[in-house]
């Protein structure tokens, strides 16, 4: 039985939601990373992913001017630097050094990898939307690796960022 | 350590995802739900939600046409229906009926909520935009119902529809 709510009160209840991090270089060539929950594959054929990324965040005008961006999923040991990247901002820390994260470079793109993480995907900007607060960037993965390692990926469970990894079958 | 691999080999690690059940008055007065994993939070202020749709699905055509939908986050105990919105065509079947779903009127939109389900947002069509072999529709929530009981979410866990409730924090 459904009863009327608020928003805030069904939105409360949407967790697990899966993380993802997407880097891209600056204008002045600095890998910059944030971390985003609003992130959705959109197409099989070619393979694309939807990210959105508020109207006021520095990555905002990086990945526009960009065209390019990876996209990571982190993988359940890197609860710190998953929030750090998404609670400091570009425009003011050199996130990936601050956190002394371990990259690799790309192969068809301008960008670098997370090492550690569960998989990286390659993506080509290739339109976007304004949706209320937030803008879409649709991307179209390019290229794509995977962790050595089987990792489980990292998911928020709960309100303040409650992170924790979740296995898959 | 990162090596390069096929879209399909990441892809494969993408578990734990989230569905919902999109459902939509189509031309002949039937209320035709859609099970997706392909959605995303797109902005807090209004609230608003994209969903992605296969160009071929009968569902692009309703939606597009009712301009309202309802977004039902199914339970832990709703796996067959799940299932079964997902893999059956609205051309064919009416899929409320078959199933033998509960539900409930809507309140702002003319449409339907999923009287078991964990929450159900209305929401009325702001934009869509073509992406690869889908389309992304956003939808602003403008009436938001909970469950009377805490139920858990429902997720695919693993390929070939593997679905599972997961706890929140």
């Amino acid at each position: 039985m459904q009863v009327e709510s608020t928003f805030e009160r069904a939105r409360a209840l949407k967790y697990p939601e899966q993380i993802v991090i997407a880097i891209a270089r600056d204008p002045a060539g600095k890998y910059n990373p944030i971390t985003l929950g609003w992130v959705t594959q959109t197409s099989h054929e070619p393979p694309m992913f939807a990210i959105s990324i508020g109207n006021t965040r520095y990555s905002l005008g990086v990945i526009r001017a960009a065209k390019e961006f990876v996209l990571a999923w982190p993988s359940e040991h890197q609860k710190d630097e998953t929030l750090f990247f998404g609670t400091k901002s570009g425009r003011e820390v050199d996130k990936l050094a601050e956190a002394g994260t371990p990259t690799q470079p790309a192969r068809a793109i301008d960008g670098v990898l997370l090492r550690d993480a569960v998989a990286n995907l390659e993506c080509r900007l290739v339109s976007e939307l304004q949706t209320g607060d937030h803008v879409i960037f649709v991307g179209q993965v390019v290229a794509a690796h995977v962790n050595r390692r089987p990792l489980n990926r990292l998911y928020t469970v709960g309100e303040n960022y409650q992170f924790e990894g979740l296995p898959r079958r």
